[in-house]
């Protein structure tokens, strides 16, 4: 390491333990992501991840350091290239996990993807409607795993989610926190919510799937699109922009991170340790 | 007039002086539309017609009725049904135009539009984003009254308008007002504007206009949709809801008229008088 050329702040060194592959790496291999990674803090080479988890195993000396040699941290920064077996950046690219080492061990690999899949629904769910016990969140890609995510923290506050899936075959154990149904057994199961209303779907698919969520919705409803994974565009009718009132919008999980602070960052981090 | 049918609200009998033919009437008639055609105070029979301009005849006495006979009136309430002779309903249902004589005289029967058209181009170039002088706003539907409207009012507050046309042929008098392309040339147009923010897009036509209305926009847009002219859904590229935070809305007159008093609604009203 040439220690002369890094800047006055400070910095981290993240031995990585789990690093996740999602949709979005692939499209950034692929070149058709909005940012490519960007490995910001090594210039001659790109190198893939967004996301992860790691311990610090070293840094540079500063009175105002928030970590410790062994903290168990994730990813504060989008396009940092995650994808090697340790990262020095700057210590504001970090977020502390608190009790990282005994959720590690007791979900092994899997943690490291909450973060990010559990930061993008959970803002999803929280920044767009206020949900309130009874409502019913309506989405597609039930099984991706923001959308599994978004199950979860739907049942944790008392709202109804229901997924539009490619393949109706379920788990006892997800069958517990929420309904999942093809295309044909979507709106049956929507009938069996028809009491709740329905303010808000989650679209990652795009094409015919989203404007289904969108006909679904509840006047005033909201669409939030946080993947297109048909690589078709949203078809939306416009009566239902018209006269139900729909609004149609965008939740990007980098855009977030970059006009939030460390601290807002830490405490939905915190937030989703505690789930 | 069976008088003692009438509730004790004051009623105001409107003489039509001139009634427009919408788009939303033809598809009210056509069985398409959000709302029929009610004629909520002549239950037995359909009328068509939901905006227009009178001149008050008659009307039940009462202490804080707002009008006097002579008066110049417009349409306060949806659905009215005002292609009859005349009218008689609540006062509620009406709102003065100040100097109507003299407008009509003035304009002719032209000037019956202005105040659902120039109501519908007024909110939306106000109530979605903040226009500041410089900025400027893209449509399709451009030669619509909505369209013509919209660019009038957009050039009285120095914000650029450029629209596409079916037919890319202008008149003088709209050349000066705003900048008029079909499509294969409004890209040029849009250049000699490059400089210029694009933060809101007007929509009466769905289908690929629409998509490319939102392309064009720059990040954290707004696309206002009022009508679908091509009966084809909008369609959306997720990309750039997700990483340009495009907003996709709707906007409806009736629903603005049903939310807002009649103090609001005359304030509109004198506002499009004054222009």
């Amino acid at each position: 390491m040439d220690w002369s050329a890094l800047p006055s702040t400070s910095w981290v060194c993240v031995e990585m333990k789990a690093v996740p592959w999602n949709p979005a790496d692939m499209n950034s291999v692929q070149g058709t992501y909005a940012i490519l990674s960007q490995s910001h803090f090594s210039p001659k080479r790109t190198v893939a991840g967004s996301s992860g988890i790691g311990v610090v195993s070293e840094m540079t000396a500063s009175k105002d350091n928030r970590f410790a040699v062994g903290d168990w941290v994730t990813v504060a920064q989008p396009g940092l290239g995650t994808m090697r077996s340790s990262v020095w950046a700057p210590a504001s690219s970090w977020i502390k996990i608190s009790r990282g080492s005994e959720l590690f061990e007791k979900h092994g690999d899997g943690i490291s993807t909450i973060f990010q899949l559990g930061g993008t629904a959970l803002r999803m769910l929280r920044d767009f409607q206020v949900l309130r016990p009874g409502d019913c969140v309506i989405q597609n890609a039930g099984n991706s795993g923001v959308g599994w995510m978004a199950s979860q923290l739907a049942a944790a506050h008392d709202v109804s989610m229901v997924s539009l899936v490619r393949r109706g075959t379920r788990s006892a154990e997800k069958e517990d926190l929420c309904d999942q149904a093809s295309l044909q057994d979507f709106r049956r199961e929507l009938q069996l919510v028809s009491h709740r209303p329905r303010v808000l779907a989650l679209n990652a698919v795009g094409g015919d799937s989203a404007g289904k969520l969108v006909k679904l919705l509840d006047r005033h409803g909201t669409l939030v699109t946080y993947g297109g994974m048909s690589m078709k565009p949203l078809s939306i009718s416009a009566g239902h922009l018209i006269f139900q009132d729909i609004k149609v919008v965008g939740y990007w999980n980098s855009r977030w991170m970059l006009q939030h602070s460390l601290s807002q960052q830490q405490a939905m981090t915190d937030e989703l340790v505690d789930l």
